[in-house]
């Protein structure tokens, strides 16, 4: 028996939109700390197993807390996760390193994480991260593919939604650490422009690309969650409102990251009909020379970056340190400041010609990962269908797209220039609801011929 | 007797540029460890009254450490002091704010205290902050201007490079907060391009605008520094290699912070004569509208970011925080998502507004502040003159520029916009020559009437 199959259902998994959820729990309609206490208690049951957290709150604790910030902010009391790169008061912090095992608490916490407390979100724990929030995987399970990898870097975020063990987390992404293990997990994944949620008080791997993204079950729920984070207007009504304005969303002709596996293929057929029975229309598009070659500069920024970073605990704790992060940094170390300039340079004139308006297309829409989750917990897989969109940037937002050919989890992701959040994240809810009416059409159509 | 004249004269007034001095040290021509020996024991007597430090190495130490850093990286064991809103492995932490003395050290060190390690600098000591980096004074006083303030927020790091303590420090700006209190000590302060130079690490006050900088005696040497820690070639030759390639330099004919006093007026005009005899063409310009209208923006910004990030101990510590800190926090509580949104729309439209080559000029030249440091220690000034340039998130590079009608230094600021550091370095770096030329001609001629 897989141990996946013994990780009993979160609680999360019944609930639906958290915009209505917030508001039962403003108006005392629901009750912010039973549902702290809950969720909490689940948590500790269920991850001996799945292994998504490194630190918790005990229930009696999470349920004072949530009863103390009841109308205190837009979130309300609700639970979240939070990457174990960002440093809290509370909670220890170990950077998934066991060089900082067992990790100590901070005397402050990490700025997102005041814009949770800010927004009287409840931080119930602290979720597994891959080691520095690089290749060396995490501990955690993946709730939605039994024996595979949940990726990373931000597993035990990704893992926490997809079980219903929290319904919102914070994550991080430098390559692909949100929209993979999104994909690989069958959750939502929303990284948004780059800098609108702050990495202050968060590991640094590449301070020119490492980005905050949040992990949610629909697209609503994590545009309302940045919104309430971040301060920033992202929809003014539910996301559904604009269904039928007109939309242009552009498929890449040919990528430098290749082709997709049969799984993201049949995931991005349903996508593309989903959009256009949606109405929205789609069109072959192509990167530009400069973003093309910004998909090369995204190795050499991170690397030369990383370096520096790393440096100390290179230095003084090389054996500690994975042999997938020491790899990196010694083939980083090989990088020039020319070499480091000249990717600079690429990434501005990429990011020059993603403006609003590009190609004439408000979004493009690719795969969010090259396949399924691999088998297995040695990799967590590669990055390269998400590189060049985080060096660019702009959102990103993933989404689950069905099943592969192995019936394991497949997302897409649409993507936009920088500060189209509001755009692309309307866009991504109109796929949403337009995939969930397929699949419910072929569920009837399958009733029918039974 | 002034307090301020019974500080000694620190070791490294007598050193010239650093890049020579950086390769002695390479070559063994200067012994590291004997240098940051003497250092630490001169901040040892010094700071007592000074008080630009909060934290620093016992002197055994600096001298075991510097030795252990000979060849190490391009900073090769030169002293550094780093403001006490970065997070420090060895040193203890405590943001300005009585909340959290005595500090303690942190787990890890912020990204550009790990950036300084691997570029082989000596982080000898944590110099003093206003309290989170905001308005209430640090207890530093001012080397250059007995009884008026060094100006804030990186009161310390401004002081401890005018006092000759150290030869570089890191500080960062939100407002003015690297190039008013370089102004009013009399040095040079540099603010790279945003997002340059990390705030991983760092406390953050408004993750949209706080940017890192640094302060030394001399514009190559500030420029050389951050080549060394960013990695950015900035420079491919000494500064003044190319003192007679054609540059214009615009002044301001009307800007929405009014005007400078008769001593930066003085300032102003030496500047402008400097430039013009280093063959650099003088042109009046307008800002355009949404720059205007960003320099509102910026208390927005700032505001509606700052209520979020220091909203925990607005909560729970509010009888702790200065009353200019409670102010600002609870005037900004007005500003609505929407004024938020608004207020960043500007932004980005002044960001596209303040383009390489706009208004036809290579930088602008404006006072660094208001007047000479204000009288006292009740007030560390304003940044009036600093912060749409901070918003705008382009390099701006401050220098002494004489003396004001009180006798106290004045500077002078070239910003430029982003990405063009490398440019406005070397017109700063010609500016500083000419100003040297001129003063040295004013002596002789002293000399010649005597």
């Amino acid at each position: 028996m897989n141990p996946e199959s013994s990780i009993p259902e979160g609680p999360w998994l019944a609930e639906g939109a958290l915009r209505p959820l917030a508001q039962a729990l403003r108006d005392g309609q629901r009750e912010a700390a039973s549902l702290a206490r809950q969720t909490v208690e689940h948590i500790h049951r269920a991850d001996p197993v799945l292994r998504a957290f490194t630190a918790v709150l005990d229930a009696a604790d999470a349920q004072r807390r949530a009863q103390a910030l009841v109308g205190q902010g837009p979130l309300a009391g609700l639970p979240v996760a939070v990457k174990d790169i960002f440093e809290t008061a509370d909670l220890p912090t170990a950077w998934g390193t066991p060089l900082h095992q067992p990790g100590r608490a901070s005397a402050r916490d990490a700025a997102v994480v005041a814009l949770l407390r800010s927004a009287g979100a409840l931080v119930v724990g602290k979720s597994a991260t891959t080691e520095f929030a690089f290749l060396h995987p995490a501990p955690t399970l993946n709730p939605a593919a039994a024996g595979h990898t949940p990726g990373g870097s931000s597993a035990g975020s990704a893992a926490a939604v997809a079980a219903g063990l929290v319904p919102l987390a914070v994550g991080t992404q430098t390559g692909g650490s949100v929209i993979r293990p999104a994909s690989y997990c069958g959750v939502v994944g929303y990284k948004p422009s780059f800098g609108w949620l702050p990495t202050a008080g968060a590991s640094c791997f590449s301070w020119s690309i490492d980005t905050v993204g949040v992990f949610a079950r629909q697209v609503d729920d994590a545009a309302f969650f940045v919104e309430a984070l971040a301060g920033r207007r992202l929809v003014a009504a539910p996301l559904e409102a604009d269904a039928s304005a007109p939309a242009v969303v552009g498929l890449l002709s040919r990528a430098p990251w290749g082709e997709g596996s049969p799984s993201t293929q049949r995931a991005m057929d349903r996508a593309v009909s989903a959009l256009k029975d949606a109405g929205v229309e789609i069109c072959s598009i192509e990167l530009t020379e400069a973003m093309t070659q910004a998909y090369d500069a995204h190795a050499v920024i991170q690397g030369f970056e990383a370096v520096r970073c790393l440096g100390a605990e290179w230095r003084e704790h090389r054996a500690a340190l994975s042999s997938e992060l020491r790899a990196e940094l010694e083939r980083s170390m090989a990088f020039t400041p020319a070499a480091y300039e000249a990717a600079q340079a690429v990434a501005a004139a990429a990011r020059h010609d993603h403006q609003p308006g590009w190609a004439g297309v408000d979004a493009v829409l690719l795969p969010s990962a090259p396949d399924e989750p691999p088998a297995g917990y040695a990799s967590t897989g590669v990055s390269s269908f998400n590189r060049l969109w985080t060096l660019l940037g702009g959102p990103c937002v993933g989404l689950p797209a069905g099943a592969g050919v192995n019936g394991h989890p497949v997302g897409v992701q649409l993507v936009a220039p920088f500060g189209q959040d509001a755009r692309v994240l309307r866009l991504a809810a109109r796929l949403e609801a337009s995939l969930a009416r397929a699949a419910f059409d072929r569920g009837a159509a399958v009733r029918n011929d039974a």
